[in-house]
């Protein structure tokens, strides 16, 4: 876990995948993929790895809010195909969580992203520190 | 209120107006707004209808669950643009409220839609009957 | 191949199956999949059978226009999850294609839908008779 | 035109503005509009600017590919309401052009993004840059 210096367009930084089916509807006038469906899919991702590794650490009434998303798009991506989305932990704040995804279509990167989480308390909807057996479990996850 | 003689594509049937802006975003690969899409503007101008219209003569609890819908496509809609919703009752079950719908862009009606959605028993969540004084009131809805 | 008399709910009635991936993105404000996307889902088949079994029957400058839709909601969709959607030719008129279609999702059928395409002569864009070694073919691919 | 030092929440900064309206159907499960909605949103201000201001510049046959995005979230939207997206030009590279963008909702920024498209070469689609007279017009955009 380093400072963004992670090649996110390689494959083996990836441990978790999530793969979604790049629709017709997906398409645009350009007859490719829409960027914003870009987001969707590294939503898709985000979302698995939170609800499979990352909630289950943390209280029921605990909740993340998205801050920040940045998409480098590499290649366009066409239908029919899917996209595998490779998502990781790359840095750890105080309150805030930074994944690097990859995604990757007909065996070509098509983009990389990175999104900002925060977690929030339950009550104050304010941002809240991570507590500190949760962070140890999020460098393991991290690290791997 | 007859039964689906309504020319549902005259403006002068619909005194229910939405309007939405045609996105980029919702054009596919031919260039033109996605099939989806319509089910997406129609749903706009029902949603609103009930929101400002029928909730009001509800129970909080209540809600509606949409049973079938039916578009007619008529005319390709074009980005940029806006597209005009009218929304009306078209007929009144016991249980059942179907709504008829004209899209309309660039002055041609591009799509005729009709809706039907069922009222539900918060408790139960099986199909209730519309109390007698709403029934009344959504008939003089229907004849506006 | 009747006339909407088809079971259309029954996994049995179809040997064309599509499968497309629920996405987070495709719920709503009441935590299941969007009305609209169910129409997503749809294009996702009939796209699929007519790129696969239908255009190489015809012409490469040949259309389709999608005339109608109807989808008649069953039950909820929820994420995560799958959709397995089953298309088949349910009529033949004389330019024009009924496609029926049966969404499926965990073990439950969660919407039956038909949707009607015509064909169009490229050069006109006015609906176009399917050539009669076509119809054939095509009234074999709907008795399957 | 200085270097993301801009405060792109601020109204002040931009003369070119586009307006949405905010869908239903753009909410996702927990009730506000869905991160990727964001991007469209994005997309609709950015497409307009290219359309009307930029695109009137170059020649017929040129085009831009996106590059990358980055939203910055700072508040929830909601349904119903507008969004209003202000958009500008923040940098100019020698084949690329970074916009910078504000969302406004209900008097609040809602987000503000950065977006770097590369104008292609017809030919090669390869990254061509700006000619010199063309520059000049961005330069003078880009001051307003």
């Amino acid at each position: 876990m380093s400072d963004g210096k992670l090649a996110l367009h390689d494959r083996g930084l990836y441990r978790f995948w999530y793969r979604d089916v790049i629709r017709f509807g997906d398409l645009d006038r350009q007859g490719h993929v829409n960027n914003a469906r870009f987001a969707t899919y590294c939503e898709g991702g985000r979302v698995a790895m939170l609800d499979e590794q990352i909630r289950p650490l943390l209280g029921a009434d605990d909740s993340f809010v998205l801050a920040s998303i940045t998409i480098n798009f590499r290649r366009e991506m066409h239908y029919p195909g899917e996209v595998e989305i490779g998502t990781r932990i790359l840095r750890l704040g105080t309150s805030s969580l930074t994944f690097g995804q990859g995604l990757f279509s007909k065996d070509h990167c098509t983009a990389t992203a990175e999104a900002t989480v925060v977690l929030l308390d339950p009550a104050t909807r304010r941002p809240k520190p991570f507590p500190e057996e949760v962070r140890a479990d999020l460098w393991r996850l991290a690290a791997d």
